[in-house]
This record gives C-alpha cells, sequence and structure tokens, in this order.
C-alpha cells in the first residue's frame, strides 16, 4: 500500500547513477513521491545525490528537498551553483523557498535571488525573510486565494481558477476590499452550493479568525488546534492580508515543540537529532551535565557538615542515593505535571488548591514510602529509631521536592520565562541538594548524633 | 482579534443562569465558537453548564461538548437522559458521536442508540465502536465525498453537493467503482480547473495513499506527516472505502502521543493531567516511586558491600550522590535521543557505528566532567590519588550509562515493546545501582581498600 524504499532499489540507483544511465534512474524515480525521493537521497552518498538532483526536473527536486534532514541538504546545496539553487527555489511555495534560503550565509543569499527570474515570487521571499522565523510572519507562505468583495461569483471564478494555479491546497477563499484588507472568507464548499448569480458580498462569512505577521507561532499553533482550523490568514499591522499559514506546517511546529520540551526534560538543548555529530551532541549535552556535576559537589560539601554521623550511623551514607532518587523523581514528575498544563493551557483553579493537591498527593506517596523504608528495616534488622528517621526525613523530602516541582515552573511562567528549563537536571540537580540536606538535618534531630 | 473570555462574562452568564434569562443568555452565547463555549461550560458549576447545554440549541452544544475535557463531559452527560444525549450526537461527525458514545457504560451506550431517530447515523457510529480506538478504523470518520468513476463531471455535481452538505470539509472527493473499491481521488481544484464535459474516469488520479481499518494510529500519523496529507481514505480488507482520517484528529493524536513520551520520561504512567483527581495522580505516579525507591534499597546493599572503605576512605560514600546523577543524566540523555529517533523513523546507520559515536561522546563528556572532578579535588586539599580515582571511575560510569541508555531502547523497540518505558525512573534507578557499584568497585581497585 506504502512506497517502500527497499535496498535493492537503492543498490539499483546507485548502480545507474555510477553507469551514467540516466534514461533508467528517471524511469525508476518517476513515480516516487518527493518525500521518498527524500529519503533515497539520503541514503546515497553525496556524490551520488548531487547527481540524482541535477538530473530531475526541478520541480520534484524541490520538494524532495524542502523534505530532507537540514544537514543532508545543506551539504547537496553547497554544490549547487547560485543559478541551479534558484531554479529550485522557483519551483517551491514562498515560505519553502524562504526557510530554505535563510539556511545560507548572507552573499550566498543574495546571489540566488539576483539569479531568480520570477521577480515577484523573488520579492515574495525577500519579504518573508524579514520575519523572526517563530513568528506567523516568518511560519506563512504568501500563496493563497482572495477574491474582491465587490466581485460577483460568476466574475470571480475565471480569477479565482488562475490563482489557484499557483496554490497546492486553497483551504478558503479570503474577501479582501479595495485596500486588500481582510474582510472575511469564503468556503469552497459555499461557492459549491451558491446560487451562481449571488455577489461576493451576499455570501462571504464576515467572521474570520486571523493571526498577525508578529504572532508568536505558538499562539499560531494554539488557535489552530483550538478552533480546528486548516489554514489561518496572516494580516500586516495595517490589517492587509499579506500570507496564510496551512496546517502542514503547524503539524511540524507542534511536534518540534513537544520534542523540545521532552529533551529540556532529559536535559539536552539545541534540539539535536541523534544523527547530528558529536560535536553538536556534545554541545547540548555537556552543558546540563556539568551542572548536575556541581549539584554533586555541592552534596559532597553537604554531607562533610554532617561527618560526625559517619562513625555513630554510617547506613545514613548509603541512603543518600535514594533520598536524591526520590527527591529527583517527585520534583520531575510534579514539574512535568506542570510544564503540560501550562502548555496546553488547562491549569486551572487557585495556587492554594493545587498546594492542598500537591500536599495531599505527596502525604499519600511519602507514606507509602516510608512503610517500605520500616518494613525493609525489619527485615535486615535494621535499628527501629534508624528506620523510622529515614522514613520520616524521606516524607519531608517528598513534600519538598513536590512543591519545588509545583511552584517552580508556575513562577518562572509567570515571569515569563519557558517553564519547561524547569523540568530534568535542573530541579533533579537543586532537589538532590536540598533533599540531602533535610535529611541529614532531619536524622540529626531525631538520632541526636 | 481572539475572543477572550473573560471573567465578567462568566458572572454574567451565571447571574443570567440563575435569573433563568434564557432570551439574553441565548443572546450572549450566540455569536461565541463552540471552543469558547466549552471553555465557558468548565468555569461555571454542573447545574449552571447543565442549564446552558440543556437550553443552546444541540447543534452548537454537541461541538461544546465534543471540546470539552473529558471529566468535565463526562459529569454533563451523566445528567442528561438517553434522548437528550441522542440529540446531542445526531448533529457530531461519526467519528465524535463514536468517540462520546464509548465514554459511556455498556447499557447507557445501547439507551443512547436505540433513541437515535438517524438510523443510518446510527449504524455508522455502532460500526465504529467496533475498532480500536487507537487504528485508522477508531480515528475515522464515515462522513467523505465520494464519486463513481462511471460518472460524467456535470452529473456528479449535483450528487456531490448533496454530499458535501454533511461533510464539514471536502478535502479530496473519492473515486470508487460499483463495488465500492477505492479507485484513485479527485481534488476540488482539479474539478474547479476541470472541463465540465469530462468524465471522471478522464480526470481522476489513480494515485492514492490510504490505510486499513486495522492500521495503528502512529503509522496513519507518520504517513499524513511525511505526504502533507489533510485527509486519507481508510478501506476495509477487500479495499472497499469505509472512511477516512482528516489532519485535526490527527494533530490531536501527535500530540497525545508525544505528551505521553514525555510523562513517560518524566516518571508518570496513564497520560494524566494537572487537574485529575489526587487518587489518579497517586495511581500513575507512585508506581515508579516505588521503582526508584527499591533501586535505591539496591544501593543501599551495594554500598554494604564496601562497607570496609567507610574507615580509610569515607570521603567516596559523599560522593555517590554525585555518581548516581551522572550515570542517571546521561542515561537519560541518550536514551531520549534513542526514543526520539525511533519514533521518528530517523534512525540511520549500523549498531557498530552508533556504539562508536556514543563512545566518543561519553568519552569526551566524561574526561571534561573528570578534570572538573580533579580540579575541585586540587581547590579543597583532597589527596590526588583519591580525586584521580573519583575521575576515572566516573569516566567508567559515564560511559556504562550512555551505552545503557542507546541500546536498551534499540533493544526493546526490537522486540517490539515501546522503547519509551526505557527512559525516566527505569533507566535512572538501574544506572544507579549500576554506576554506584562500578564507582565503588574501580575505586577498591585503584586505591586498594
Amino acid at each position: 500500500m506504502q512506497f517502500q524504499i527497499s535496498n535493492e532499489l537503492i543498490e539499483k540507483i546507485k548502480f545507474l547513477v555510477e553507469e551514467k544511465n540516466n534514461e533508467e534512474l528517471l524511469l525508476h524515480l518517476e513515480d516516487v513521491h518527493h518525500a521518498d525521493i527524500a529519503e533515497i537521497l539520503t541514503e546515497l552518498s553525496l556524490d551520488e545525490a548531487v547527481y540524482v538532483v541535477k538530473l530531475m526536473d526541478s520541480q520534484k527536486t524541490a520538494e524532495a528537498l524542502m523534505e530532507l534532514e537540514e544537514n543532508v541538504r545543506e551539504r547537496i546545496l553547497d554544490t549547487l551553483t547560485p543559478k541551479e539553487i534558484a531554479d529550485e527555489l522557483e519551483e517551491m511555495d514562498t515560505d519553502d523557498a524562504a526557510d530554505i534560503i535563510s539556511e545560507l550565509s548572507l552573499e550566498r543569499q543574495q546571489n540566488v535571488i539576483a539569479e531568480m527570474a520570477d521577480e515577484e515570487h523573488a520579492d515574495n521571499i525577500v519579504e518573508l525573510l524579514r520575519y523572526d522565523e517563530d513568528s506567523a510572519g516568518g511560519l506563512m507562505a504568501k500563496e493563497l486565494v482572495k477574491v474582491n468583495e465587490n466581485w460577483s461569483v460568476t466574475g470571480c471564478m475565471t480569477e479565482m481558477r488562475q490563482q489557484a494555479e499557483n496554490v497546492t491546497r486553497v483551504h478558503s477563499i479570503y474577501v479582501v476590499d479595495d485596500k486588500n484588507k481582510l474582510k472575511g472568507r469564503l468556503s469552497l464548499k459555499d461557492l459549491l452550493t451558491a446560487p451562481s448569480r449571488a455577489n461576493i458580498s451576499d455570501i462571504y462569512i464576515p467572521q474570520v479568525d486571523y493571526v498577525n505577521v508578529h504572532t508568536d507561532g505558538e499562539e499560531v499553533a494554539r488557535i489552530m488546534q483550538k478552533y480546528d482550523l486548516e489554514a489561518i490568514p496572516v494580516v500586516d499591522e495595517m490589517g492587509r492580508l499579506v500570507g496564510r499559514v496551512t496546517i502542514d506546517d503547524i503539524v511540524d511546529f507542534i511536534k518540534e515543540e513537544a520534542e523540545k520540551d521532552y529533551q529540556m526534560a532529559a536535559g539536552i538543548s539545541e534540539g539535536v537529532e541523534a544523527d547530528d555529530s558529536v560535536w553538536r551532541l556534545t554541545r547540548a549535552r555537556l552543558p546540563w551535565l556539568v551542572l548536575g556535576l556541581f549539584g554533586g559537589l555541592g552534596s559532597v560539601y553537604v554531607m562533610q557538615g554532617f561527618e560526625e554521623a559517619l562513625a555513630k550511623f554510617p547506613v545514613l551514607f548509603f541512603f543518600t542515593p535514594l533520598i536524591a532518587a526520590m527527591a529527583g523523581n517527585v520534583g520531575v514528575q510534579s514539574s512535568a505535571i506542570i510544564v503540560q498544563g501550562l502548555a496546553n493551557n488547562n491549569l486551572r483553579g487557585s495556587l492554594f488548591k493545587r498546594l492542598l493537591k500537591e500536599l495531599s498527593l505527596s502525604l499519600i506517596n511519602g507514606v507509602v514510602l516510608g512503610l517500605l523504608i520500616i518494613l525493609f528495616g525489619l527485615i535486615v534488622g535494621q535499628p527501629q529509631l534508624v528506620s523510622l528517621s529515614i522514613a520520616l526525613s524521606l516524607l519531608s523530602v517528598i513534600i519538598l521536592a513536590a512543591l519545588i516541582g509545583t511552584f517552580v515552573p508556575i513562577i518562572l511562567d509567570k515571569r515569563g520565562i519557558d517553564p519547561a528549563i524547569a523540568t530534568g537536571p535542573f530541579i533533579t540537580t537543586s532537589n538532590d541538594i536540598l533533599g540531602i540536606f533535610l535529611f541529614f538535618y532531619l536524622s540529626k534531630v531525631i538520632l541526636g548524633f
């Protein structure tokens, strides 16, 4: 049902490239979807991939280039002349072309734009390059279908057909006034079912969701998801229709955002992938490990302060990894739930209610885990006061960790800082130190060393 | 630009409900989008929400009910009679209706279905209930627009308009043969630009991506994302067109999957939300904490085996939380990257290359962190052999943790187990124990206690 890339196909293509058997090669790739062409290019060597790209029709390769991983694309583009890149860009939608051109050096960007034959297309791309890549302006494409409110239904059909030729998917037809200000929308369905004698102003829907070029991508995603939109028009500061964002770009955006939060929780920055270079992976991972190391050295310092316990209650030192793990796990659990609640905008109720909830949650968890510690003590024949002391300290550590995990992200969010940085190594490390300190402090009070 | 729910509006609505001022109430809610109605319902008390739901047109409330959080919806539905629920379901697309009815008890399901007036709609819902909710059959809706390959373009326009009335968004027109077998598709754009005298068989595109009713939801999402599809037809075992999955359902699915992976990494099961009950949250969190506790007790046991070091090198015991934290952090980092690579299907190259990469990565990280340990030792005046021993053990622990973090998810995936369970508490706990054991073992070899 789906096209599957086999090793035989890859071998065949490698062979045909080596033989320079262009005819056979084109025949093999003719009916292959551009997303699959991209996968094939990834499996080839750089020289082979470039050969295929140069051989094939730029309409097909343009779309395949879009689907490639950034690092593979970069290497292929490096071997192409500005003219060859310009030819590819001519075939792309403006948003895709702008994304790709923004990956080039400034000098190369200018050379490529100078080589573009379609001036309007080039203008549009240059306009899109001005916007921040995570804003609605950076996500939108210039391609859309719009009609003037003063046209008649029959009168606009010809115009629309022409516009539709350049647009991959029509979705909505936007209605503008003479100054290009967004007035409303027409759905294709409405048009299909509308009497042919009607006027646009009679049948258009004056309510339309839209965003501003400067609206944050996350907000665009939230609106499109909430209202189940498949495209949303983008207006400039004057309310003029300048582009639209489509759901396929937003799907990628949503996925990337979710992956970033996940990576942040795992102590990885910069949105790396498994196939990135060792150097990039190190840069994304090492800083968090150094943070963890300092946290660990902090724990060393805390324990040196309780050195006198070594003589009488060495067992306490055997329990520190357990205490640290519990403090870390509880903190990560609490913060993950809050971070997701904040991201999905469904955190309701007062802070006080949330406090009560976390307190009762951690009391239940802490009592169960404390009882298990006491049970363990009974089994291995540990002095009961020591077990009791460990259990009580564990309970307090869990409560503290839950409160930190809950309120640090809430506070960060209130101050406009991404709460996701409070998950993972950051919360684990601070909870480790605080947890170990609390553990020894309470043990000292109870056991009196 | 966007509708914002203010406290004043909520207060106003609460007041109007109390006054039973239905006219004013309807006036206030008339132009409000169903997604916003859902938010308003969430802010009201149960009695108030039910009052509003019963008052409003079921077309609007049906869509609002769909947008509600499951627990809020459940409470509202509990107060409605089977007839009232049936009225709501009549207004929904089949996939939404099936999702909602599946939340009811089996007995109530039958009562509701018995009350439905539109028998075909009821039949369709019952059919959808048969499929697993995470399969294409469970995600699809029955509503779609299809034409017979033997029709003429003009001949099918009337039929299509009629079908389109029942479909929220048309996307693609599917082409079937006399036996309802999927043959291809027509795009609305093609139809707009096609000569009116053509036949369907002349203009339809015989290539169409499709999935089977039993295709896993994750696979459906992957295909739709890869090929940028906004809708995909679903066929039964005989190749007959039985429904279609639209991108808005897939967006929700992708988000839920990413959130599940994230929660799994944070040691939370069951896909809970911040507003769930304490009891549900405990069930989702406590088992992972118990796992962590057993891991911690394992570390206690390991350290008891190296008790003799207490006398000569007590400082080693101060470093255990640091070692455990490093082993945990490195393991979580490595596994998160692999889990994402597996989820996105972009893990390429041989296992041996991946091994070399993880080895060099952890060598770099381990050497840097080890040097920091030695530097710390110099500053606090720690015996140099002790510092060196800790640094070397840390390096080994990091290598071990990276290898476990990399290969455990790969092995799980090969055996058909969700690799996401290998992130978070699971990997942290096992790395803690192994790391601490390795640390003491190597320290014993180097320092000789």
